[in-house]
């Protein structure tokens, strides 16, 4: 039986409650005051404008709900021994998380110059919201976290996904009533469905129920307490209700609330890990109701302030230029005897850490929450043994990522033991063609099976729902708690987590500066059932845009591949599960496609990001006339057709071809790291001929990326236009201009003097089209000449 | 009580329920028939493989299912009198409703080549999924649809949007399991509590549980019923079960669920509407579990098949060239007796039809479902009654918001009676500066009220959740169905709803191209608390990448202003809520801004998109020496800041002011109806000088429309570089290389001759960033120089 999972049940003396209540009182004291406060920290003097911050920004709203939470974990933690982890939803509740962090001492140890006493109580204050200083959300740059909190509805995947496989840890929740109305939010509390009670360790969500969002009430606090509790019930959980605001019997109430809670998951625990089998867990849940802004200013100005959304950021606006706000503020500041709380030094005095526990024990030292400290290498295993052989480019089929399950199928099985890696995916691990995987794992489900299903594993490492936000969510929970992933899912649909992804990126960004911060494993996605290859599905499927949000953010997080067939594939995965602190894109068909390159070919080529298939191409050493430049693997594909029919109809033309894998290689070296010089970039695509760009999603995405160049008049670039439909494959791309025949046609529309010369080529090349047209229309399949068409040089 | 409330139950005779078997069988055998024939579809004459199309494409799982919800809506509309309509969540089940609206005859009065007999049969069944065909999913081609099935999680949501205002309206929702997996559906549930039982009319959700989804089970499904029930009494509804796999025994099931589920509603309705008040009501959810892919194949190859993952597309995929498939299909098919069905000459039978409703309440014919026939015109006041006076450009400041919130304040009052008109956003309405409409109506709110709250309304027009999908969707809904509105949003997190505002612009370009589609009113965005203000939030709030990922999309649907002061925001705000079929996003400030045109500029500035500012450059009619271009409110004030810096320190050189309020006039006249020609863009940017441009969001995006452009190597963008931060407004733009003083140093750089004719005025523009770094770090607020600045010429 774990620690984590010890049953110790014993109520609180009033004596641990006074110095719970104590710690609680501090934090509230260092909460409210980071809001206001930049001299006088421990109101030393009475308080004047000159001690006021400049600006008041921050959230006091929900800090002291937060500080509570905070206050009750540490008591639990050091009562059991525990081993946890706090998600702070209400993330902007950022003083709370803070103050807690300073006088637990993590903060002082990660900061040094924030120390725990009184300059450093003064310096904790100032730098809050501080231009330069710390932002007011729970952020990267706050010990013990793994969320920020400024965008709202992630809390709870992330949780669970720090729990998956972390069979010791207890992984709390602060979830706020605001928070829970958003949609991915509400589909997280199915999760439990997925946590399995030997491999992963527990999730205790609280849901604050503090009344307001901004400027409302919130959906569940006003929901009549039966129909709460019917709806969590109903999510799967056993609520526990803590309620009200007298803080004596709040104190005992969340202490009981806590121990029965921790009681439950250990007898869950204990259940599943020494008994074996059972039902599915009824995890606790903690439904905590304490008014909005509790313990700050009732009224000001006539208006009720605490326990209503006025509460939400600064209750007492005024402060610098109104006397009685000035007053208020004292008030509300002293009404914590921050005189009992503190030594004149500044430092918390014994009866505030009375409930804090040791070392890495401290929410703010834990090392999941700096999941890189933890993070080990991913076993990965030699690439020949899952390449496929090519001789000739062209001439053999695979499906890319049906090779690649059979890499990521290794390494499943090679992490069986540590349990390190996951695989994500709403439902679409088989579709994906990655089902390789089953033999090494099954699917997390701990819901009821029927003899008809198939890979069902209560302890299963591949996680598939419905919920493209649930997979992106728990992934990130794992990552960042220092394991390995991917997340395989449709091109379109990854959209529906482009503000996650944003918010991820930001997270990567900020972290990689923060030399306490120890790096993670990259987010990977696998992003397959691409634009063009919609058959079943038609335009609500198209869409390759998510290429472009990615490349919007931070160039040192972002890295996008595409890999044109099997081998390349291979390799941009096995480069990216080795990387670190990226978010990596790869974009890959899951339909057979031509093998171009072997695999001795292919890691050169996604080494260099970029190069020229000189076996392709007419050029013999030359300068050459045109370039044909492709990144795709249907762009690819139809680049190499049209190569073969202009070695066939115009055999003197000199053609390069150039196929891109990293698409960020086409950036200004100034711009990313992975840029090309331009240099390079001319010696690639010449600066003075024609580029005909074939590219996998929006044409316009390669003129962003390569607008500075030299030769980027000669630039045009083919691609998808939202021409999209129920169609055939080719049909899909001469609706879009990006055929083989539209390519021979721009082809000697763009080099000077073939226009006339190469007249009868155009027309044969037009012809070809209207003869798809026709015959698509009489027999819903491509041309014969499409569907038979392999390499030959 | 309107007649969508009469309560009529009576219990279906044996001799109906044996006519709405014949409509369901009827269903079911045109839903799969759509998926295989392409000839031979009234099987006539034995099966062949010259029958089966080429390519066999579609979803069967789901079909039966929805052919039932369709033949029981019928019963209870013909019963009833209703005016009703469907939104299908799993809409991949395209040939079901196909089938259905086929055979009420109302597919064939909207496409009457596709008429109501046998050769109408074949096409229906040949056209579908098939190359120049109809979509396999359910999409803007299909009559009664106001709901594209592909991307699965927003049918509740639109399902309220659609009833809304609609008192007399049943608006029935099928919820597939998978979907009800994903977040915004799960949120989709406490709808409810904003839905007016007295203005509003009714949403019946039938959640389908077929028990899987692609290759797994679904969450809900597995979930056991007590579960499931307390789950949707938490989300406020009452279930009622149909269960089973014996049709005779379903149909009675199902057809005592709806009637019961009506009555329910006709209670409710007469509560609310004659007695007035009382508790939120706690509407029907019906749960109805059948098996995925009822009544095809028990087993395909030895596997089952029926009831399965496995008949999720096409349960026998080898027809052409495997004849034990073949075999099994023709059984199939024969199983539903189509010579029952449909007389020779292919039309449907009298009993097959008995159920079918008249005309348009025929749920295929619903103008609901093409709400541009509904639509009137928005009344919209004459704008100089809420203008702001400007007689000098920026001397005044107002918060454009708020002075728009006068406008919408005006609307809603106007509409007061009508109801047509609805404001959603998340929690923000207030936030955002807009809170004069609360004047005019309140915030819709069924939920428990306290004396503290505030104008929260019963019959409210205002929707506020915590939630974006929710607002997106709601409004979609509502404007699908002849309305209007306006969503208020934090620019930062509209990229939560990315994948919707996709598929409503995928909608939008698809049914404006069909003629029986009326045009719809515009979806609007006014995207405010952004990018350059977030001075509460910090990095998690800054995000201005919602326009790239807009103009990635229809150039015929969308439309993006950046309108730099009050009068602007009016002008455009005036023209976006007249337009229709577009998305509009207007990206706007809360926060006091200058006032730089009077309402006649304004005016005469918006409809021409952008324009010079001749009174704030110095070119005095010659060409000048240097453009700076500005788009959105706070890059313009730094423009005008370094122009005047400019006219100070360098009187000789010719300026050029220009400001750009419709993005898409950057683009080429080819790519964007709005588009300037190259006449225009050069006459407006010059085509040889250079121009500093500062932009408000990334600004590769300027590049990205412009790159075509004669002048384009002359173009230098400033904007927005993901350096954000908890800091002054100031100190965002000098982190982004944005402020006034870089400006005045790009001129510098940019202008021939400059560099060392003006590298004192440089050196003066480096200091003032020292300065105001040097200054911030001690103030914590943004150089006085620059807060007490305004304009002079």
């Amino acid at each position: 039986m774990s620690k984590a999972a010890q049953p110790d049940a014993t109520a609180p003396t009033d004596d641990e409650l006074r110095t719970l209540d104590a710690h609680w009182r501090a934090a509230n004291y260092l909460a409210a005051a980071q809001i206001y406060l930049m001299a006088n920290p421990l109101l030393t003097e009475p308080l004047k404008p000159g001690h006021i911050k400049p600006r008041l920004l921050g959230h006091w709203g929900t800090s002291p709900g937060l500080n509570l939470v905070y206050t009750h974990l540490n008591r639990v933690i050091s009562a059991r021994g525990l081993d946890a982890l706090c998600v702070w939803g209400p993330g902007h509740g950022g003083p709370s998380v803070l103050a807690n962090s300073w006088l637990e001492g993590s903060y002082s140890e990660t900061y040094p110059d924030v120390s725990r006493d009184a300059p450093g109580m003064e310096r904790l204050f100032r730098q809050f919201s501080f231009p330069g200083g710390v932002p007011s959300h729970v952020a990267p740059e706050t010990p013990g976290s793994i969320h920020e909190g400024g965008e709202l509805g992630y809390s709870l995947a992330h949780a669970y996904g720090a729990a998956l496989d972390n069979p010791d840890l207890l992984v709390a929740c602060v979830i706020g009533d605001g928070e829970a109305e958003t949609g991915p939010l509400a589909a997280s509390w199915h999760s439990n469905k997925f946590l399995d009670p030997v491999h992963d360790g527990a999730v205790l969500p609280i849901l604050h129920l503090n009344g307001y969002k901004i400027a409302n009430p919130t959906v569940l606090s006003r929901l009549p307490e039966p129909e709460l509790d019917a709806l969590l019930r109903g999510y799967g959980h056993e609520p526990l209700h803590v309620t009200g605001d007298d803080p004596q019997q709040v104190h005992r109430a969340m202490a009981a609330a806590m121990d029965d809670a921790l009681d439950r998951i250990a007898r869950i625990q204990h259940t599943a890990r020494e008994e074996g089998g059972g039902e599915r867990a009824r995890w606790p849940v903690i439904v905590l109701r304490t008014p909005k802004g509790w313990t700050g200013p009732a009224e000001v100005d006539g208006e009720p302030v605490e326990g209503t959304w006025r509460a939400h950021q600064v209750p007492l606006p005024g402060v610098q230029e109104n006397p009685e706000h000035l007053r208020q503020l004292e008030e509300w500041l002293r009404s914590y005897r921050p005189e009992e709380l503190f030594g004149p030094d500044g430092r918390p005095v014994a009866d505030v850490l009375a409930c804090v526990p040791e070392g890495t024990k401290r929410l703010g030292a834990s090392p999941h929450a700096n999941g890189g400290l933890l993070l080990r290498e991913l076993p990965l295993p030699a690439l020949a043994g899952f390449a496929v052989p090519v001789d000739k480019p062209g001439t053999t089929l695979h499906e890319p990522t049906r090779v690649l399950g059979g890499l990521l199928e290794r390494v499943m099985r090679d992490t069986g033991e540590r349990r390190d890696f996951r695989l994500v995916g709403p439902d679409e691990t088989a579709s994906n063609r990655l089902e390789a995987v089953f033999e090494a794992t099954g699917k997390a489900w701990q819901a009821e099976t029927l003899p008809v299903d198939e890979h069902l594993d209560r302890h299963g490492r591949v996680m598939e729902i419905l919920s493209e936000h649930l997979c992106q969510g728990w992934l990130e929970g794992y990552l960042l708690t220092g394991r390995h992933g991917l997340f395989s899912c449709y091109e379109a649909f990854v959209h529906i987590v482009d503000s996650m992804v944003n918010q991820h990126i930001k997270w990567l960004k900020t972290s990689r500066r923060l030399p306490w911060r120890a790096p993670v494993a990259s987010l990977n996605y696998l992003l397959t059932s691409h634009v063009w290859r919609q058959d079943h599905n038609g335009f609500s499927h198209q869409d390759p845009g998510f290429v472009d949000h990615v490349l919007n953010k931070s160039p040192e997080v972002v890295r996008v591949y595409l890999p044109p067939d099997a081998n390349t594939l291979l390799s941009v995965t096995d480069h990216a599960l080795r990387s670190r602190d990226y978010v990596n894109v790869i974009v890959a068909g899951k339909q057979p496609c031509f093998d171009w390159l072997s695999l001795d070919q292919a890691r050169v080529h996604c080494a260099r990001g970029a190069g020229i298939w000189e076996w392709a191409g007419t050029e013999n050493g030359g300068t050459p006339d045109v370039v044909l430049a492709c990144a795709g693997d249907v762009p690819t594909l139809e680049v190499l057709a049209a190569a073969q029919l202009l070695r066939r109809h115009l055999p003197d033309l000199a053609v390069r071809v150039v196929n891109v894998v990293d698409m960020t290689r086409l950036m200004p070296r100034e711009d990313h790291p992975h840029g090309m010089t331009d240099f390079e970039f001319d010696g690639l695509f010449t600066a003075d001929r024609p580029v005909i760009f074939a590219y996998h999603g929006y044409p316009w995405l390669i003129h962003r990326l390569a607008y500075s160049r030299t030769g980027h008049h000669n630039l045009h670039v083919r691609g998808y236009k939202e021409s999209g439909t129920t169609t055939t494959p080719f049909d899909m791309v001469v609706r879009n201009d990006l055929d083989r025949y539209r390519l021979v046609m721009d082809v000697i529309d763009r080099v000077p003097g073939l226009a006339t010369q190469a007249a009868g080529v155009r027309q044969a090349m037009a012809d070809a089209r209207t003869r798809h047209h026709d015959w698509i229309r009489a027999h819903g399949t491509d041309l014969p000449e499409v569907a038979d068409w392999s390499w030959h040089s």
